[in-house]
């Protein structure tokens, strides 16, 4: 059984999700939000981004991370934003000796859903179905959630991948 | 005296440079690169610039840094990669317990050269006047120990005018 931990990186507000997984199983373990206030300066906001990522990483050692490639349609400056948060959930992890998998949004959905142009309700449907007991008390906890069960997935079948090439002897 | 350190943050480059302070006088200290490489993963790579900066907080023990703003009118994909650089940039002094000021590119061009439209070549000429002895092996560097004159002038203008202010019973 193995514990990993999915992140939805925004500055003012970061999903966060673990799961365990044994086999084809998962289970919630628990899922929240990181808020930041954006009357802090961005240094400050992203050391308690950081800050408050180590203290999960601590609490509950979970063995891999995966965070979802964040979409960058947008201006700019936003998108630098959404940078800076995605650097801080990519380096948290790595700091801690936490392996970290990134994941385009549509490899989210269709390993959750079924189909890469899922819509956001249905996507918190099939979290809530996958992990009874999941709090999602925003959007981007289901999306961290949602992150955490696509490594599960790709995880297994790399591992399934490894297995049967190494029977046939690569 | 106060010694400063700037930063130019960049996913492949990262200049850095540091400077001593004492009034009106300033004396280049070291500056440099840190180079990543592009076929490592994103969270390696962060983690080597973070362990780079923290090794350069603890060695020269700046007490506050500078960062520049960096251009983002390029295309999504390259200005989220400069924001996960800018947000280690940001992060990494914060975490040493040094307070980082963010400066737009023109707000430097126009501390260093006197005009907010100068070209690269002619910062770089002015970097090199004021900071005899800066190595300047990359034009990172050179931005990064301009953007610390910056921070330098604009550090004392803040408490000239604190205490002008203090004077007048502010």
């Amino acid at each position: 059984m193995i514990r990993l931990l999915g992140i939805d990186p925004g500055l003012r507000f970061t999903g966060w999700g673990l799961i365990d997984v044994d086999g084809n199983r998962l289970k919630h373990i628990a899922d929240g939000v990181i808020a930041t206030d954006s009357s802090d300066l961005v240094p400050v906001r992203l050391k308690i981004l950081h800050d408050a990522l180590t203290a999960l990483l601590e609490l509950h050692r979970p063995v891999e991370a995966a965070v979802e490639e964040t979409y960058v349609n947008r201006n700019g400056a936003a998108t630098l934003k959404l940078g800076y948060a995605r650097g801080v959930a990519l380096l948290t992890p790595a700091l801690a000796g936490v392996p970290v998998t990134e994941y385009a949004a549509k490899t989210v959905k269709l390993a959750v859903v079924g189909t890469g142009g899922a819509e956001k309700a249905q996507m918190i449907m099939m979290v809530r179905r996958l992990l009874p007991g999941a709090a999602l008390k925003r959007a981007d906890a289901a999306d961290a959630l949602a992150v955490a069960i696509c490594h599960a997935h790709h995880r297994s079948s790399h591992l399934a991948w490894s297995v049967a090439n190494a029977a046939v002897g690569y």
